[in-house]
């Protein structure tokens, strides 16, 4: 790519994460090279099939359990080798890299505002980052070039409706 | 699937036709059934060839020209086909339907808010629903379980950059 940006999607609406899903399914489309680097999911979701079957790469580095309170240093480690993914992945010649959910990682202490800051200060002139996830900090909204917030204006899960696989997993 | 609802994505951000998309992409992963009807749209995106390795179901009835001022009966005709389509795959076992660009075809009266509620209303409670596009009218939003706004924080655009293949288109 000739030339790459950084996009935060973030806010409390449902559609962060599918909209830099379905960016990396145009991008791998169009021949680029996508890898998506996950935080906090550790479980399988729906939609890793489809990243196999179009060569998206995805690789985890949450946890199968949800965090409560201060994340344990297993977490934190685990996060952290997801930030050296990116730095590599960077060296690799990919073209769209996605960080999926670094923005609330920050906000749970996972990791540091500076520590992502890093990493999104190596990014390559050529490569498209893509942060998601809720709480953007305001250091990620300072250095993005686009940034969208997903705001909700109406959730059934307000009505009480459990995941869907398929929809929501 | 066992309940499907009526999702609408909005607003002025970059996200609402690619979080359908992804959204696409995971039930498909699950295996569900998945139809992209796109209005407005009749060029050919880097997406498509990504849909077709994954089995969603895409058709196009848009033109490849935009339209400007009042859209021609060529224009309006094509769209209606597309409501039609809805319609058929409500009856072909479809668990995902996806009208794209849909609400911002009604405000560019391609077709009226009646015309696409009638679908809407048609729709089979196992059906999921999901209308794209900017300008939701008032009803979409009242009628759908699911309401988020894409609001545009800052886009690279306001600096004048042109669409990217793989990236926009």
């Amino acid at each position: 790519m000739e030339k790459g940006y950084i996009q935060v999607y973030t806010g409390n609406g449902k559609g962060k994460s599918t909209a830099a899903f379905g960016l990396a399914m145009r991008a791998v489309g169009a021949g680029l090279k996508v890898i998506i680097i996950q935080f906090l999911k550790g479980q399988k979701y729906s939609e890793h099939s489809s990243f196999k079957k179009l060569g998206i790469e995805y690789e985890l580095y949450g946890t199968k359990e949800f965090i409560i309170g201060e994340p344990s240093e297993e977490v934190k480690e685990l996060a952290r080798n997801g930030l050296k993914r990116a730095l590599k992945a960077f060296e690799e010649g990919y073209d769209v890299v996605i960080l999926d959910e670094v923005n609330v990682s920050v906000y749970m202490k996972v990791f540091s505002v500076e520590e992502v800051m890093e990493v999104i200060k190596s990014k390559p002139d050529n490569v498209e980052l893509i942060l998601t996830g809720r709480y953007a900090p305001q250091e990620f909204i300072e250095i993005a070039d686009l940034v969208t917030e997903m705001k909700e204006v109406k959730h059934y899960y307000q009505k009480g409706i459990q995941a869907r696989r398929g929809i929501e997993m």
